[in-house]
């Protein structure tokens, strides 16, 4: 095998990596993800979230301990946030569960994977061993292969568990990677 | 297929069902099923909960609207309880969770069965489609085999996703049925 040239090609979908500001915000900040949350909900196509949620329920959900809220910022506008938590408590809290949001006119620009991979390294550093997610609507094709991507592999699936706003009873896809 | 015999025998290793008294408590009534439940978490073979967990934090889990608490007594004693609420918020509510709990001297008794088949009858009575539990540990098979009797199918398997208090990292398993 010696003198096998090393001409490894990598090639992605990805788009470059925008140039984002990620960091920590608390309840005090949530106005400014809100906007972002509120679309994302009622469009009913990706969360369970009830699409008449209330600003208080949505911050309180995203932001009250152990809830962390990260949002990240473009030009010092916010396009995206996501939420990162444990997904069990006591005895299941060393799995972290996350939900990541970005601003319909900021879609298809790198952004949720930039959170994505942020998160993952918040919740290594955190002392999280694996992140799970739950809930992932198996029409949300692209967000399935971000996380591939990102390491994750599907280990369930739920029938019918998503009713889509347009699409309706919907297969719900579980997915983990260890970190 | 005229004049064919039937019959059918039915063959199970259910216990005969035990003269069960199963009703819905609320939090005034929650101490009696406190010992029960003190007693499973602290074992910290089966449920995520914190071992350390209060009364006053099992109290509202167990009985906040939306989740159900129900109690099943034997001559006047509590020796089993349940709770039932949705598995997800909104466009995710027609699936309901359940978790079940049995006193320790009143295991292999049928108990947790016939709870079992109450809380499918109550769920479906309330107008939810299906029921998802989250977090089966592997290492309860008695209780994998009964859902399994029950009708619940493993629709997904996290590794090492629950802490066992005696055998380490432990899967854990999803399981789902329609009602």
């Amino acid at each position: 095998m010696r003198h096998q040239a090393h001409h490894l090609e990598v090639t992605t979908t990805e788009l470059p990596a925008p140039r984002l500001e990620i960091r920590e915000i608390d309840g005090g900040e949530f106005a400014l993800v809100w906007p972002i949350f509120h679309a994302v909900v009622a469009a009913g196509d990706t969360y369970a979230y009830d699409p008449a949620m209330t600003f208080e329920e949505a911050r309180d959900l995203w932001t009250r301990p152990p809830a962390r809220c990260f949002a990240a910022r473009r030009d010092e506008v916010v396009v995206g946030a996501y939420c990162l938590r444990p997904n069990q408590p006591g005895l299941g809290d060393h799995v972290a569960n996350a939900g990541y949001m970005v601003a319909e006119d900021a879609r298809g620009q790198g952004i949720a994977s930039a959170m994505c991979a942020h998160s993952l390294e918040v919740a290594r550093a955190a002392g999280f061993r694996a992140m799970q997610f739950n809930f992932v609507a198996t029409t949300n094709e692209g967000a399935i292969r971000l996380w591939q991507r990102h390491g994750f592999a599907i280990v369930g699936r739920v029938p019918a568990a998503f009713r889509h706003r347009r699409r309706g009873p919907t297969d719900v896809l579980v997915m983990h990677r260890l970190l």
